[in-house]
């Protein structure tokens, strides 16, 4: 049996600790091959592969990235992208494949699927936005250090009159917000879910300001105000003609300063949100979606993934699992309206 | 509505947070009243209060251990206990209670709603050995501050040939021991569930030995070796009668040190475990927790214990859940077998 | 004697644990008395006061913020500011202030020691730019914070082809900037002390890129470049009229992005540098100003400003520290050269 | 130019800084070429040498341990040790080396010095106890572990009643302990410099009982009690013949359970505090350290060890550094004396 494996799209914690754990099972239980295809999707479509057995994987568990490379290539884009990656499959003898992507990766993997390649697929994204699964490795990681960022906030918060704007990850979802939000103490958490509007949260903050604390405003940077609240020449472009960079954090800070009449601070993480070791919960889920993996290539239950459901990992159709973002529901948002502005 | 809250057994973190988000609800959704029931059942039984109310719990989120203090107090062994909280109630005008704690305060839940008091409970213990819940809070932060230490210890197995050994906390359960061990990527994992053979730890070890990198062994504190493999001498007494405090980490790092040849190196880790702020998961669940504590009780569903469900937040019945210690169950232990010795 | 402690301009990690020693020494050791100063220099304009003892300042060591709050007033700009202040001493009957605080701070107290008040200064600031001292406590805590956000970005440098820029604070110095810069591993550290050129910092971006690994670029927020090389624009004010928030991270990385062809992506960290715990370094050498503040007001030494020369504390006048800020000399900068675009 | 550079003795975070600021100074500066001499002194005896470039430490920067691999072998314990090293470095043409090690690796090399071998040392050591310096890197990643575990252990002494004992490293100097003890809070900090007092620790115990706050006492593993105190049995051996493993920790928590009547719980750090990733403070420090070694060569300046003074990095004998331990001033312990059993 020789078995490929590959990561797609963007860094997130973990993607490691699966390799490392597919190889080890897959290798020392069953005496499997494995082939380490480089760059996600694209090492398929231009047969790039390297060398993955045991050794390879030693001491990858603590570490981010991935070691095989990552790339956001999308096959089907291409006019033969299912055929050349056929043909990659077949010149290195690869019985089945283990995906690791987020959405868009895992979608490639469902239409590969239906064209007859044997493959299953863990989800990972710190977006934890993938369907199917109660959570995605990368995401607790995601979360933890955005808490710490708001625990760090709270100390300025204490002492000074400024409404203190942090900006996290999540283009189409909250989670990563709403989860660090909650945990930090924030008092007003802003999702791309839930249309926000700048009078209630200038509200919320005013009200902080009562109780002699500075308002912390955690907003994804998907999140949107409502129709008719960011003027245009916020969506201006800069001296070069590109969108300009700064976000909706920068922007909301400027809105509530000018409506506030108080200074507003903004911080913006970025990257540090996906980067650096995982997390304990992070190398638990990830090596176990390594491990069940394995067992689903061995069972020769194709065109599944991996799923955390409760404390079981449990197999469910990728094309379940891909059909749709998974959101935050408006009732789990609203469990935790007491916190807003108070 | 006067509600009182209480928290019992050993430090846990997230039991603030829990606290919190109950009175905060509570006070501001419903108007409640807040007594804080000091020391756990030896408040009640004593009459110890505090008051408890929005700006008491303000800042509280991120901070260990508990402001209305515990104990371990168990009220069902005094003759009058039962009677004596019946009165403290009754004084204070309480119409129920959101108690938080382990197995053995929740076993004291139980006993007291049979006997009539409205109460709800709340699930603590960084050893995860509640049953009825997937996870308890305080557990995720035990298992990240023992992966961190495992994780440093990863340097010295990489340049020195010594066997490491880390003991972990856990009496009866082996949650700890296995969850950080096999994010740490020890080489041996013992818990109390499972009787260990010596032989084969150091088989694991000396196997471990010959890929050039030393071993890392973790060990729950109650894991136990297989009958007449512990010493008489092992267990004597110290120079003052009293059982040895040195535990089954030292115990184990002896022998092995004995039986390879090899030196062995100790790390306990105590307390360290229990303390500090909670983990970024570790609040988010105590946060739920507490609200939907506020929600069983305005709904008067009383004798019941919340519990995570996957990703929702559900009640038990307090009876069902204290009826055993939850255990590492065998499957869940082996599915990481690929891992040891190697 | 009785004491008067205060503490000034913006937040920094350790000026409880200043507070803490400062009492703890005075009180137990002296039987002095202590009043705490409320926000900085408007409390004694303003007469506001706390009690300050040794209960008060327990389980105060490892806090940010101050428990004494603080302030940016500046009592010299009021005409009888301070006069005001003489009459708040006497009103308390304070012998001796101990004052803790940055370059205005210390400035002001500069002034009033000259104008006849018996005071001791203790410097604090994260930027580390006070004179005099090897370090201010807070600059390790901010070094700190930094360094781990660098750290996590580089995984992303390992496997996207994008430059990374992170606006680290440091409006007139850059000793944040330099020290995590080093340590982080940037590949270009812009400080405030040496005008930087545009086209150095994507000749230093486009040979990272050569290598495979996505530059990292640390900018102090005060760091500007050369004469020209901000267009008009950048300098332009928002839709309010007020200058745009957005810094030179973000102006850079946009600039960068623009010549490079390459994508650029920005961290801010803001006010997440200064909140949180206290570095162990920096707990211990507030500790050791603290004490020796009690040592300097005791031997009647007033007028001086405790500071660090090697590992001795020592008393510098006040007026030596406060003539000028401290800034990164260029022979130390230039040290670091062989790390710049490689 | 052909520089050797090996490092020495046990692990110590920040080896590989300051191997990689060796290599990229020497090379991208003045083109020379490296040799790594592997396993420390071992490798120089056995010749044992491997390739030593830019990109042989590139991201090595934040990685604990030493990539050149380390030892304690002595050549100076060989007949022939010094004539092999000659040797050695005659075959593969060394021109010079750069020695990074503690007290046993730095006295050797001031014996190859005076037997005319050309070398630079520079300081390695947790312990902080090398003479010439202010500090040796690894000392502060050390304390920060340390003070972390302490701040921890503050939860449960916050609501419990029970002495808290925490091992910390340091056989001949108390510098880890003083500083982790200083920075976390302790009650109590004992030191191999100072034989302790069992009824003097047990005092301090019992008044910080009567605060209600649990004591925490940090011991370094070196420490002794007066002579008289520790009892015969202590010193036994175990079950094989063997010195005992459990150390100072475990025996004094023994101690004072039993003479003050309450329990006492130990926490052993060990290896944990040598390992992981080293801190800011250190990776600056040991770059800096790497870079003016690289000059002391340059300058021909050999027989030398790089120091930290100040703020500076100078050179002093390698003769002067290695003639005694340097251990905790008596007064530099005294100034704490204001913690102790309050």
């Amino acid at each position: 049996m020789r078995v490929g494996v590959l990561t797609g799209g963007g860094d997130c914690p973990g993607l490691n600790a699966v390799i490392r754990s597919v190889v080890r099972k897959g290798a020392q239980e069953y005496a499997w091959k494995f082939v380490g295809i480089v760059d996600g999707w694209a090492g398929l479509v231009k047969d790039v592969t390297m060398a993955l057995d045991v050794p390879a994987v030693r001491g990858i568990l603590p570490l981010g990235g991935t070691i095989l490379g990552s790339s956001r290539t999308n096959p089907l884009r291409l006019e033969d992208g299912i055929e050349r990656i056929k043909n990659t499959l077949s010149a290195h003898k690869i019985d089945a494949l283990v995906v690791i992507g987020g959405e868009d990766t895992l979608s490639v993997a469902t239409a590969l699927s239906d064209a007859g390649v044997n493959l299953v697929g863990v989800p990972k994204t710190i977006d934890n936005d993938v369907g199917g699964t109660d959570y995605t490795f990368g995401f607790n990681t995601a979360v933890t250090i955005a808490t710490e960022a708001i625990d760090r906030l709270h100390t300025t918060a204490e002492s000074h009159k400024r409404t203190l704007v942090v900006e996290v990850m999540g283009r189409h979802s909250g989670w990563i917000a709403l989860h660090a939000g909650v945990a930090g103490g924030a008092n007003a958490i802003l999702i791309p879910e839930v249309e926000f509007d700048l009078d209630q949260v200038c509200a919320w903050v005013e009200k902080r300001f009562e109780i002699n604390y500075a308002p912390i405003v955690v907003v994804a940077e998907g999140a949107v105000p409502k129709a008719g609240q960011m003027m245009v020449k916020d969506e201006s472009r800069d001296e070069f003609g590109h969108v300009r960079l700064s976000g909706i954090g920068d922007w909301l800070a400027r809105q509530i300063e000018h409506r506030t009449e108080k200074e507003a601070r903004t911080t913006v993480l970025g990257h540090v949100q996906r980067g650096g070791t995982p997390s304990a919960y992070d190398r638990w889920l990830a090596t176990r979606f390594g491990l069940h993996a394995v067992d689903a290539v061995k069972d020769g239950d194709f065109g599944m993934m991996m799923a955390l459901r409760g404390t079981d990992i449990t197999r469910i159709p990728l094309a379940d699992a891909t059909k749709a973002t998974k959101r935050v529901p408006q009732e789990l948002y609203t469990e935790f309206d007491v916190f807003f502005g108070t």
